[in-house]
């Protein structure tokens, strides 16, 4: 009764993650520990509490629709012009808004098997075809993905650097290389989501005007404000201004944007939260040690802790641990998945991970 | 040197609405009376803004990608299951959605000319085909709606009861006539964006479960929350399921996904919200009588004021009142845009358009 375009109705009903409050509904019981979802229980900055707060009392207003404040701080930021910035709903909306802006039905996109989900969901979403290549050491592989890209005139390349699920990362010259080894015509978007924890080397010295790259950044991970959706594109002007043509423009929340610009405006808490998440990384290591599990190196704010098993050992632990009563996730494709990845967060909820993580594996 | 696929290439570089705060950049001051997006300066609930308030500080937390909560107590509130709505960023937001799952390439859809421009965008950036009914006596006409569907095949309908930008309304019984009319595998996108506003005989008693039909409705105009950006959509439960398959599930803003349940708990703030948008829509016709501008009649927070001149004298008196502090808007098309379109606000906002109207008009 119920007709769909041809598209969408090809597409399957799943979702790309399924939320901890739903895994909490199933148990009957909230989570004592949220180490899931990348999140950063550091949280924002207090001037940016304080900015939400009293922005609450003009809620009534729509928020400026070209973000002009937080573009020309953003830029300013980063030393690049305000139309070379881009400010979305979170780096999921900009995904969905760039696959729309470049990809036709049938056109090839390339990404990494066991890369970031929500892409594909957008890739297939809009009728692009995917074609992955594997890891390489549990790493992205930069050149892999330039010769894919190559062998079948992809419109789209999709690299995270930092990686999730895995948390490893590119030395910043090797993404310039491949910038330059992609076919002509085709655009590489640079998931930097997780950049603000990864050493300097990590991030390429690519001009925001140069138009094959276009990057993207968040107020998620290390500005600690998930809940607020705001992401920004960083990429040659002429993309840029391409949004404009398809975005939601009064889309974004007027509290998150007026946060986002006071977060950006305290780099020392910034600072802080890297390292207290350096030291959460730390701790999430020793932990797996003490239990037989090995952390990968991680630029990001997560460790992906080695079972040694494979996938279903894995998915046994997660569900373990929640039934401890710590939400944890994992890579979803071998052999990625014999890894659980766990998030970075105050020391409370690692005490918690610390205790739930033994019983959790005696049970198994 | 950027490549975009096919439709966007197509699409103009406009936008469908500037922002005041573009204006206020653009003229070097701000407004003295914002009364242009049809916003609610009452404001939202004391209790949707302490509930906001606390979410702030777990802002570090994505929203609920079910918006579990906010559904359920949607459900109960319209007497419906929590399979017959969706949540998102506001109506904006899921009419792109809409159209994105509903219109293929080259597929009719059937709106009024001089409705909402920002539906128009959608249709237009998914390649939809635009067939345009006039209004009649500044209403929007349902029953030429349906019967250019018949002639056209189309696929989806547009009509807002209230209507923007008139702020005039349908009979629900009007609106459940012309749904009988639609050509069959139609489907009416009801945007009843201002029903709270509307007497109750313009909510047409139309099923939930109805695959004929979609309603939007929304937190920005009666619950005062535009900047929160929540909006629901009321529908058959395959389509409300089918936007799964294509929305941005981790792209609620948590602030304002808890703030609107609040709102939504306290109907009492609504109610009388709702009574002052009407006394201060009876300001705004006594405000424009005195100055020989009458008022259509209005079942939404904003007024239709009639120049008795043409759409270039009405343009003049927007731009006129902006250089006196007052932003308003005006229909974009003939014979619409001989009126000017003011939205209710508090008393202080009034006063200042009160003296403003008046100095506007000797500027012309």
């Amino acid at each position: 009764m119920v007709r769909l375009a041809p598209i969408p109705a090809g597409l399957p009903a799943t979702v790309p993650f399924v939320g901890p409050e739903t895994l909490e509904r199933q148990s009957g019981r909230p989570f004592a520990a949220r180490l899931g979802a990348n999140e950063n229980g550091f949280g924002p900055s207090p001037r940016a509490v304080s900015a939400m707060q009293a922005a609450v009392a003009e809620v009534w207003k729509y928020a400026d629709p070209t973000s002009f404040d937080l573009t020309a701080a953003l830029a300013a930021h980063h030393g690049v012009r305000p139309e070379n910035i881009m400010v979305g709903e979170g780096i999921d909306g900009l995904l969905g808004l760039l696959v729309r802006l470049t990809v036709a039905p049938g056109d090839v996109v390339v990404t990494s098997d066991g890369a970031y989900p929500t892409f594909n969901f957008h890739v297939a979403g809009f009728g692009g075809v995917l074609d992955k290549v594997p890891y390489r050491d549990d790493a992205e592989d930069p050149q892999a993905l330039a010769e894919r890209a190559r062998q079948t005139g992809a419109r789209l390349i999709y690299l995270a650097n930092p990686d999730n699920p895995m948390g490893s990362w590119q030395d910043g010259a090797a993404i310039a290389a491949m910038v330059d080894a992609l076919p002509p015509g085709s655009l590489l978007v640079l998931d930097e989501a997780y950049a603000e924890f990864a050493p300097a080397e990590a991030i390429p010295a690519i001009s925001a005007d140069d138009p094959r790259v276009i990057r993207m950044r968040t107020f998620s991970k290390a500005y600690g404000m998930a809940g607020a959706r705001v992401g920004y594109a960083i990429g040659h002007p002429d993309l840029i201004a391409a949004f404009d043509r398809v975005r939601n423009h009064f889309g974004m929340n007027r509290i998150g944007q007026i946060g986002a610009l006071a977060a950006l405006q305290d780099q020392d808490w910034l600072a802080q939260g890297v390292a207290q998440v350096a030291a959460a990384r730390d701790r999430i290591a020793a932990i797996g040690a003490r239990n037989q599990l090995t952390a990968l190196p991680s630029a990001t704010n997560f460790v992906a802790l080695d079972t040694h098993r494979d996938g279903a050992f894995a998915r046994r632990l997660v569900d373990a641990l929640a039934g401890q009563g710590v939400f944890v996730r994992m890579p979803g494709v071998a052999p990625l998945n014999r890894c659980i990845r766990i998030s970075c967060g105050p020391d409370a909820e690692l005490d918690i991970l610390e205790q739930a993580l033994p019983r959790a594996l005696a049970t198994l």
